[in-house]
Parts: C-alpha cells; structure tokens; sequence
C-alpha cells in the first residue's frame, strides 16, 4: 500500500509517500481501504517528534483518521462486512491506503455523507462531544464557551451545542467570526485586541456551565474567571503553551471542576466505549441534517505537505481533508 | 443565650462572650441546646475578617459545627423531637449556647457518642467523605493521598479510607507520624525537609487515585506528579497560599480531574443531599466503631481564645472542642 512514512521529524517536507506492506488485521479487526483522512493539530506535533504514537510501531505513519471501505475482516469479526462504508479514529497509520483496526472502534458512515466528507467527522465531533457533554456535562439550556470556534473541534462544537439544546459563546479571531455565526454559535467573541472576558461577563454573567479548551496558556486564568459555580473546564489541548500562574483560589470559591482529557492515550476499552456511545447519540444527528462536518479544504494525498502548511497557517475554518484511495 | 460575637476582627482576644437575643426557629428549622462545638481553620480566617459568614447575619457569630439537644421544634418540624440528640454544620452561629437549623441538616448523634465527643465529627467527617468519595471517587482498593494527616480532616480521612476497604498515603510532620499510623495510615510520608514525592512515588509508583489537599500552594504541582492517570485531586483548602504555577501539561497527559470544593457556600438542597448521605452512609460506622472523633483537647466557652491559639500553633493532632453548654 501507500503511506506517508516519518524517517525523520520536522517540517512538512517530511511527509513522503512511499509503498510499505499492508498492515495484517488480527482476528478481532477490519482492513479498510481508506478513502480519505483528515488533519489534526495533534499530526503537525508528531511530525515535529513531539508527540509520538503510544504504540510506537514501525513504520512511523501518522495520521489520526479515516473513512473508507471494508476490505478484509478478522476470523472475529461480527459487525462488518467487505465493502460496508466505516470512519474511524486511530492512534496513527491513516496516512495510508489501508489501516487496520479493531471493529468495535469502527463507526459507520451516516447515510448522504460522501466518504471523503466523512473524514471530517471522528475526531472533531468526538473530541468535542466527549468534552461538552460526557466530560464537562452540557445539556439543554446551560452555556459553553469553547476557544477556538472556526477550528475543526470548534464548528463541531458549536453545532454540537445547537443540537441538544445548549447555548454556546465561542471565541475567534475577527475574520472568523461570521463562519461561527453561521454555523449557530449564539455568541462570538472576537479574541485580541478585544478583551473576550469583559464581553463573556456582560453577555453571560452567571458564567458558563462548560468551558472547552485547546489553547490553554494565558487562557487558563480567564477560563477560571469565566467558569459559572460548579462549572467544569474540559483541557483538550495546549497549543498556548504549557506551564502557567493559576489562581487555585477561584477553582475553590466556584467549586469548579477542571480536567484534562486526551483520546489517543487511552486504552482500547475506553476507546470502544466511547465510540459506541457516540454511535448511538450522535451519528443519528447527521443523518437528521442536525450535524455535518465543516470542511476548509481538500488536497490529494501527494500534497499532504501543503496541508500541513496550511493548518500551520490557522488559516482554515474547519477540517483540512486529505484524499487517499487506492494503494 | 451566651455567645461569641465578633464586634471586630483580628487576634483571639476578639473572641468575647456575650449575652444575647435566642435564634428564633422557622418553621422547618430546630432550635438546638448547644453542649459544644470544634474549631475549624475556617474559623481563623472569619475571626480576621477574611472569610465571612455569607448569610452576613448580625451580630456575627463565628462556629460551623455543634452537638447538643433539641429545645424546640418549628411547626413543620417532622424528623426530631425535643430532647433528641444532634448534631450538624452550619454556615455559623455555632459559638453560642443556641443555634437554629433546617431540620434535614441535623445529624442523630450515634449511639455510645457523648456529646462533647460528637461535637468533633461533622465537620472534618463530612469533608473528608465528601471530598475522597463522592467528589474524589475512592473506592476498596484505590489509594488516597491526603495531606496534614494529623489535622481533624486528616485524621477523619485516614479512619473513612481504611474503613471502605481503601488504601492512604498521608503527608505530616515528623513529629505526628506515630499518631497518622496508629489511626490506619497505610504509608506516612514525612514532610521538609523530606521529598515525599519521591518517597511517594517509590511506594506506589503508579500513582494516587485520589488526592485531597487542604494546603495547595507548593503542593499543587507535586500533587500533578503524584496523582495517578485518570485521578483526582480535591482542593478543599488553600493553607499554602492561592496563586501557584500549574504545569497543565500534567493534567492532560494524565487526563486528571483537579475539582475545588467547600461546604459552607453551597446552596441548602446540596447541603442538605450532602448531610442525609452522610447519615445513610458514614453514620453506621460510628456505631459499628469503625470511626470516632480524634480529640485534641477540650476547652470550656470561657477559654475559646486559647483554643484558637492552640489551632493556631498548628500543634493539635485531631480535633478541638470547646463546651458550651446552658446560656
């Protein structure tokens, strides 16, 4: 098959195409034929050597998501057969034409979404669902505040609130925000030069049930500050950096709950919990119209660089899609 | 009745006993005969003017906690009668020979408990369960780490641990080790100048699943590196100080859980759910022995700035009463 392998890490000139084996499904997995993947925050990091693929296997391949074909089964296998259209969520290897993966991990691809609009969908309204409402406990009526709004776990975010009835501020740079309002989001704040606090507190002074996060740095103290009593902060990412002044006496006086939560570090029965439950509440959303994924840009698989580039840029609203096809 | 009336704040002297008007019942609430009540840090901070009763009653009267009889009961009143043995938290009030409170947040006192004895458990047994089990998770088999195992806290946390079937870590002072270990403690870890991070961390290396800490300051950071993936960390107190820097990056790489709380604030249908679990839940192991009050020393009313003094120093293991009684 083909795949993108990391002989070395560093800029997107890295990211080389070349023929390596198939990866062998054991008797409990499916080989899909992958369509399509999608970029991640977390992919320019492992480009770099940052952040490794726990599984540490060799070939190094990244690459967090697919969607595509059901090409083999394991002996194992009950719920798929060869030819059924899956997405899915890995720890690596979906920078390739095929990928092999446990079969409770699989999801299938919502009636009327193409496959390589399906590659936009796992990570992002996974990450942001199991942040919102399994880890930070939003329903009908409360707030969120989620950072970042026209990025992909942001627009995921934000129609995810709309949803289930939950009312959503999200934070952007200016040129963003109509892409929030577009998408629903009932509040935007443009961040800097504008004091995003001071417009959070006049809109919503009760403060916000659940505050989603994937910056961190200077936003921690403003995350506290805005949080309401017995709000909880979801920590998805760090992408302002690592080590920072917090007030501990807010997270007492508020009573606040504050967690950090990664997906890729879990262990599979995690994984398949969590991907089962998604299955049941929230693909049917997409096949309602309720949901559907946002997608900036697509670029075939020999210009994965210039998508690196891109999302290195912030300049996408939405997911960066990646063709793939066959091997 | 006789009570302690803060007409300024500042050192202990301000801590005068006076004549003064009854609390008068509601019709959902019981007057209690205080026969005493125990000192809590909080009761420090309130006596300096830094942590205020937030129902601002006049005059101010500090004392969160008490055990006594009922004199009187208001007309809806249905779960006491007078004369029964009580106990229970209030949000202050509690340094005077009466005190009024909703019937649902009175505590029986349980059997073979004297009065004074009972005057020492509401407080740091409510804190302690609530915080390492509902809002920290313990369970049999899990490990807690709770810093100042000698305090009224430290001492109820070790006693609630080892009575669920868990196991705890605490952290002290050199010269109160014998008294954690003779409560249960599974490890003592002797503070400065001893590292007991790493003394920690060689003992369970896998880390702590609940972490409840009443210090914060320092602390905050070696409680990231010392919790266990998927723990939490309960910030009851802020002794060490407020603002501290957090490396963040610990929180997510162990997709940690950090969750502040205090009783006294909380609304009264949370106190009150709060204080009936406790009775369902706790209760019975007093009467089975498996827990009992730590004392420290009594005082009688006359003698409650000495009792301060005494807290102050930080040289009690375990709880200080001080006698009320008739006004």
């Amino acid at each position: 098959m083909r795949a993108v392998v990391l002989h070395q890490h560093g800029g997107p000139e890295v990211l080389t195409i070349e023929e390596v084996a198939d990866p062998a499904p054991g008797p409990d997995e499916v080989l899909v034929d992958v369509a399509a993947t999608a970029l991640n925050r977390a992919d320019l990091l492992q480009r770099k050597g940052l952040y490794p693929d726990p599984r540490r296997l060799q070939p190094e391949i990244p690459g967090l998501e697919f969607a595509g074909t059901v090409a083999a089964v394991g002996t194992r296998v009950s719920m798929w057969s060869v030819g059924d259209r899956v997405m899915g969520i890995e720890a690596g290897g979906a920078y390739a034409s095929r990928i092999a993966t446990h079969e409770r991990q699989l999801l299938p691809v919502p009636g009327g979404v193409d496959l390589v609009d399906a590659a936009a969908i796992p990570e992002v309204f996974l990450t942001a669902w199991d942040a919102l409402v399994l880890q930070g406990g939003l329903t009908s009526g409360r707030w969120a505040l989620v950072h970042a709004g026209a990025s992909g776990v942001g627009t995921a975010a934000i129609q995810l609130a709309k949803a289930i009835g939950a009312r959503i501020a999200v934070t952007c740079s200016a040129g963003k925000a109509p892409a929030c309002r577009d998408l629903g989001a009932d509040l935007v704040l443009e961040r800097s030069p504008h004091d995003w606090l001071a417009d959070a507190r006049a809109a919503v002074p009760q403060g916000f049930d659940t505050v989603l996060d994937v910056i961190g740095g200077d936003e921690v103290d403003r995350n506290l500050q805005a949080v309401a009593t017995k709000g909880t902060i979801v920590q998805v990412g760090l992408m302002g950096g690592g080590t920072t002044p917090v007030n501990v006496g807010l997270l007492l006086a508020k009573r606040a709950t504050w967690v950090g939560t990664t997906l890729r570090t879990r262990p599979i029965e995690e994984k398949v919990g969590v991907t089962r439950r998604f299955a049941a509440e929230v693909l049917p959303l997409f096949e309602s119209g309720a949901l559907r994924p946002v997608i900036d840009r697509v670029y075939p698989f020999e210009q994965i660089a210039d998508a690196h580039e891109l999302m290195e840029a912030n300049a996408n609203t939405g997911k960066i899609v990646v063709t793939v096809g066959p091997g």
